[in-house]
Order: structure tokens, then C-alpha cells, then sequence
């Protein structure tokens, strides 16, 4: 028998308990796959006392999880305590000072710190891993990384958070509204007492920065991503999108090209006859195309204890075998520090929704002003049924124009006295 | 730099001229993702004057492919011949005899002969991989064998054949009859001049052999494997289908448990509903459940030169930065013999449409046999504007039974004098 690879746990919520049960559980299966049988050493997380569903009384308790990263018996520390700063930040930093490789699922920190990380990481041959960090327990960066790594991508579209999903799925399902259907999601613990890491599509924002890293070897830049959450989306937006053909998604997308980078995160209109339109409910998948494989896709659940632990038990056999790779699937002095792309710049169709006064004339000033900026009108609604308290919506698409051109001929709009409320505009994705 | 990988490739068709291509253009990213550049010695094929699409002038030429298997300087020989023995395995074995890794694409080779081509490898310690043998370019074998390997697989589903869900997806578009879609199938190049392999269901089947062995850890066996292709489906199965929400695939299911692998490939009623019932066209789609990961779909292009290509790459990247894997995920001295499981134990819903003589009491005759084996109907219809010539279909779904228990049904319905034809009988697929 090899030596065993000697793991420190630092994190014993839901998903540091699954890692926890997997190695208790799967020991046949273990000993079969690693080279280096897999034993946790120790553990660490806030309160010793409170109840888990995994027993961590065989391992030694460190109260205080930098102990634990310096701990000199101890080879890998998991790092799930999350957050960008913090603890979480401290002990990857002090277990690569140590000596010891990371694996995390902390998307946060590796957004903002991972070059920083991956750098302290190869100077010294060590590994840092952390396929929990984006879409749960899809091997997503295994895939880009590995599976179809000689493949030059050439467009990646996400749907990356469970909670948005789910909220928009069931919108769609019920025609409830967005609040009410928050709200259901908070009781089912589909989403936090403070949502608007999710909702704002932040989460959204830091997994994509890391897929486009890993997708086209760029420095990852969460930073200068467009990001739009969905909130005030409402339920006459998502029925009228499926009126016409389509459904509303929180979409992340990255394409890349000559040095220039175009990232972005919003809830998007994609037509409901592909594949991306039926990832439902808590559902995570992702959409790549490589110059060689062509397009592949693959869903599966983006969030929860078990999920994310088999990723980082994924990440774990990995080591156990000495199967190694860069952070960023090339070395951090290989990254290209990429041009942002400006959304400004950005041409699709757009779905517009107005709520009209009803005053005479109303119409056409829009048509008006749409006209006066060349942008074109591919469909159009007003439904006679909808008119309410002297207020009626207008529903539109449009040819496909520019992001300045669609926004300045909104602001124009806005400046008439003939809306009771801001316009909603969405994005018409090309697939 | 460090020493280069020496490949030599055995087989210039499609597939090949693809490898050489990715080799010479994809520059720039291979140096950056490859610990040992990958650099092509020596090539062998059948004629060496034929025009290819890539340039193989600079390389060494073999007319001999053994010879090349032999050739010292080589370490990887990439073998794209085809073929369940001949040239094709003599190349891998002698190439492993003379301490070289073997990537090959051969499923056929594979699934008859990969257990003893893998004790060889690892006798040697050497790599034996087959990414591109199932599913083309979706890296399915390393989804299973690392990004979701800390898991149990429960289940596992795939539509493994691109020929056969081509003809199925324009069947179900058009309305057309299997034989002029084979046809134009043909044409296009999608189905071979004699396509038996892939519509009799070998093809899936022996794909179906590599999927279970790497899901569940057991000996390949494509041996005792219900193979069942899609001859003999008709316009009206596919319209009948579409009818009750249901669209017809070829499906291949593996499953294990306790010793017991249930593995088999047929045609099935899948609802319309689910994923997997809109991978379309040539497309391959795999969907496998793990005990902590859950359900995760992939789909993409599973045959081509670029996509088999792509496969083939990752897995010369692998060997060119020493990432080693058993080529069974688990050392073929620990694979498992499954006991086959018999077809006749299992247990559905089933679809059945007969061709009755327009007789007095044909419905009722077929009717009662069904009572006398309690075989309940779940659906059933005789459509008024199919009655053509005396003849007239009924088409029922009945509701779970034992596929022994059908079977009997139909062979005593078959015995009646009422059936013009042979009636034809369908899983329904339970998801």
C-alpha cells in the first residue's frame, strides 16, 4: 500500500459533510481508483459542537483552520468555508506557503485571487483545484481543460445559478411573479435570506470569469464583465417571450477573439427549440463550441452537498494519482491579459416592453423615435386584454442594432410623457 | 524544452488526416497545455499516393503498420484503422510489446479484445486510451472515469449512434418511411453503403460494452447484450409515438447491481418531455446518475474526422503531461464478471401495434389474449382514416409487464388467423 494522500478539511457545512461521507462510504470503490489511498487527517470549521450528518470525531479538530493549513503531517487542505476574503483566502494562501495543494469550490476567492493563487501554487509544483467552484458537480473545467483541450473555443453560454433558474423556471410554469416566487424559493431553501448574490447575477458573474479563463486561456476578469440580474423581470415579460417563441434565461456567455474579450451575464430571451432553453429548475449547463468537437453541452445539478462534493472528490482522486494540471489550464505566465469588450458595442435583437399610458398618439411617438434611429421593428403587441387603469403594455422585438443605439432611443422614449414605468429591455440571444 | 512525445500514426482517413491537422495548426495552444510537446514521427496507411487533406510528406512513411508499431524512436502509437481484429489489433499489440502507449479509436477492437490489451498495458505500465471509440468528440469515458469518479453509477443511458438517430429525428420530421430516409441517409454520407452495423445496433452495442465497464467497473461484455436495431420501424410507429408524447430513439442502457449488469440496446418510446428525447440528427447524448452527483446529460457530435479527432488529442495531451488512468478506470485485475441479466425477467411498459384483418371480433380476440396473461391496456386506438384494404392498425401501450409475459401474449395472438403482418412491439422507456 502507497502512501496515503493526508487531507485537512476546513468548511464541515453541508458539502464539507458529503466529502466527509463519500470517503467514509465509497471505500471499495476508492481503494480501487487511487493510487494513493485518500484519508483525512483533520478537520476545522466555527463550532465543534453543533450536529452534523457526518462523524468527524476519528480526525483531529483544529479550532483555529490556519493550524490546520500548516498542520505538517497534511498534504491537501479542502478549503469550503467560502467568501472572497477572509479565512478562506488565509488558509489557501498559508496551505500553499506550507506546502500542501488546494482544491476549493470557492468561485469568490478564485475569481478575484485565483492568478494570484495559481501562481503561488506552480512556483512551488503544487496544485490548486476547484471544479466544486462552478457548476456544481458538472465537470465543466475537467471537460474545457482535459476532454476537449485541443480545441480552440469559440463560444461559451452558461446557465450557472440554480436559484435564478429555478425562480425563472417556475415563473414560466405558474405565471406567478418574480417576488412571490422568491419568496416560495427562500422557504425551500432554494435561496438565501439575502438573495442578491444570486439574483444580481454576481455568483453568475465570478463561475463565468473562470469558465472563460479555463475555455480561452485569458486572465480572469470579473471585473470588467456586464452584469445584469433579474430582478424586476416580471410575469407579463415571461409570458410574452413564450408568446413568441421563447423562454427567459440567466444567461452567462464569453466569446474571444484577437485579444479582444467579451463577457457578459443577463437574463436573455433564447428560442425554445434548443437544447440550453430546457435546462429547468435548479439545473445548471453549459454550452460550449470548439473549432474541432463542434458544440457540446451538459447539464446536471449546479448546487448542493452531495454534487459539489463529488467534484472535489473528483479533484481529490486527481491528486491521489498524480494526474496534475495548471489552475488555469495553462500556466499563469501563459494567461493573455485580455481587451473587455464594451456592451456598447454589443448587436442583437431586443425584446422592449412598454407600459403606455393611453393617450392618443402613444404608439406612434415609439414607432417614432424607434424609426428616427433606424431601429427596425420585427414584431409588435399590444394585447386588448392586458389594458389596465388607463395603462396598456407594448411589447415588441427588434431587428438586430446596437446596444448605444437601442439604448439612446429608450432614453429618448423615456423623455416623452407616455410611460408609467421604466421600459424593460432584454436581449434577444442568437443561437 | 523537454523531450517530445513521438506519435505514429496507423490509419490516414478521415480521422487521421484530422489528428495531423490539430498537430500543425493548433500550435500556440499545445505548447501551452503539453508538458512534452506531441510530435508526429511516423505515419502508415494503406496507399500512399492518395490525396489527403493534410500533409504528411514530412513524416516517415511505413507501408508496413507493424513495422511503424515496432519503430524504437516512437512512444504512442494512435491507431484509427478500425476493425474488431486483423491489422488493427496486431498494430496495438505489438506496439504495446514493444513498450509503446496505444490511443485508438476502435470500438469494435475495444469491446472484444480491451480487457487483454489492457492487462498487457499495465503489465508494462503503459497507457492504453479510447476516448474517440464512444461518442466522437464528447468526453464521455473521462466524465466517468474522473469527473464524476467518486461516485456510484445507479444508471446509465446513451444515444450512441449518429446513422441511426439521424434516420429516427428525419423520420419523426418528415413523415418519411425508414427505407427512403436510409436512403438519403446514404447519400449524405451519414449511413454506410452496407449499414447493418449501425442499424442492426452493433455499433451502439459494443459502445454500450465500454460504457458499462467504465460506469460500473465490470468486464466488458458485448457478448450477452440484447441488441435489437431499427429495421422494421415504420412511419406509422414514429406518428403513433409523436401521437402520445413519445419519440422513438435507439437507445442503449446499462445498470448494475448487486453482480447483476442489465445491458441492452432497442429502439424505445421516450417522453417527449425529457432531455435526452431532443439530442437529434447525428448528435450522441449520454445521461448517467451517480449516488452523490445525481443525473448529468451530455451531448455533441459523435462521429467525424474533427470530432473523433478532438477526442484522440485529449488523450495523447493526457499522456504528454503524464496524467495515466487504467484504460477500465479500475485495474482490469479488479474488474467485476457481471451476471448477465436474461430480457425476459425485465419489466416495462411496452407499445404494440397490430395489423388486423378487418374481421369480426379481431379487437376482441386480441383483447381477451391480452386479459388471459393480465396484460393491462393502458392506451389504444384503431384510427378511422388508416383502414386501407381490409387491413386496419391497433396500436395500445399497456401498462407494466413482464417482457416473458408479452412475449407469450403475442406469440398466442400471432397463432389467431387476424394479423395480416408480424405486430411490432416497443419498450416505453420509464425516465
Amino acid at each position: 500500500m502507497k502512501n496515503p494522500l493526508r487531507v485537512g478539511l476546513v468548511g464541515l457545512g453541508t458539502v464539507g459533510c458529503s466529502v466527509v461521507s463519500i470517503i467514509q462510504t465509497q471505500t471499495d470503490l476508492l481503494r480501487k481508483i487511487c493510487d494513493h489511498p485518500i484519508e483525512i487527517l483533520a478537520v476545522s470549521a466555527r463550532d465543534r459542537t453543533r450536529h452534523r450528518h457526518a462523524d468527524v470525531s476519528p480526525y483531529t479538530w483544529h479550532d483555529d483552520p490556519l493550524a490546520l493549513a500548516r498542520d505538517p503531517r497534511i498534504d491537501v487542505v479542502v478549503e469550503m468555508v467560502g467568501g472572497q476574503n477572509g479565512i478562506a483566502l488565509d488558509v489557501c494562501q498559508a496551505a500553499l506557503a506550507h506546502g500542501k495543494s488546494v482544491v476549493t469550490a470557492n468561485k469568490a476567492m478564485m475569481a478575484h485571487h485565483g492568478v494570484a493563487l495559481a501562481l503561488q501554487a506552480e512556483t512551488k509544483g503544487l496544485s490548486l483545484c476547484y471544479e466544486a467552484a462552478v457548476a456544481g458537480g458538472i465537470p465543466i473545467l475537467k471537460m474545457l481543460r482535459e476532454g476537449s483541450s485541443a480545441n480552440t473555443i469559440e463560444s461559451l453560454y452558461g446557465i450557472l445559478n440554480g436559484t435564478c433558474n429555478y425562480i425563472l423556471t417556475t415563473m414560466a410554469k405558474t405565471g406567478a411573479s418574480f417576488e412571490d416566487v422568491l419568496e416560495e424559493a427562500k422557504r425551500l431553501g432554494y435561496a438565501e435570506a439575502d438573495p442578491s448574490f444570486d439574483i444580481d447575477g454576481i455568483d453568475t458573474a465570478q463561475k463565468l470569469a473562470l469558465l472563460s479563463s479555463m475555455a480561452y486561456g485569458v486572465v480572469p476578469d470579473v471585473n470588467n464583465l456586464y452584469v445584469e440580474g433579474i430582478r424586476g423581470l416580471s410575469a407579463a415579460d415571461v409570458a410574452a417571450a413564450e408568446d413568441i417563441g421563447y423562454v427567459i434565461k440567466l444567461i452567462a456567455k464569453a466569446r474571444y477573439h484577437r485579444g479582444i474579450l467579451h463577457q457578459a451575464v443577463y437574463p436573455a430571451l433564447i428560442p425554445n427549440h434548443i437544447p440550453l432553453a430546457h435546462v429547468d429548475d435548479v439545473f445548471n449547463g453549459v454550452l460550449f463550441k470548439g473549432d474541432f468537437v463542434g458544440e457540446i453541452m451538459v447539464t446536471g445539478r449546479g448546487a448542493g452537498g452531495d454534487p459539489t462534493a463529488s467534484a472535489i472528490m473528483a479533484d481529490l482522486i486527481d491528486l491521489a494519482n498524480h494526474r496534475h494540471v495548471y489552475p488555469f489550464k495553462v500556466s499563469v505566465r501563459d494567461l493573455i491579459q485580455a481587451k473587455p469588450e464594451s456592451m456598447d458595442t454589443y448587436t442583437c435583437r431586443y425584446y422592449v416592453r412598454f407600459m403606455l399610458r393611453d393617450v392618443a398618439g402613444a404608439v406612434s411617438h415609439v414607432a417614432r423615435i424607434l424609426a428616427d434611429h433606424d431601429v427596425s421593428i420585427r414584431s409588435l403587441k399590444q394585447p386588448e386584454a392586458e389594458y389596465h387603469q388607463g395603462i396598456v403594455p407594448l411589447i415588441l422585438t427588434t431587428h438586430e442594432c446596437q446596444e448605444s443605439v437601442i439604448q439612446k432611443t429608450l432614453s429618448e422614449i423615456r423623455a416623452l410623457d407616455i410611460l408609467c414605468d421604466d421600459p424593460k429591455l432584454l436581449r434577444v440571444e442568437p443561437f
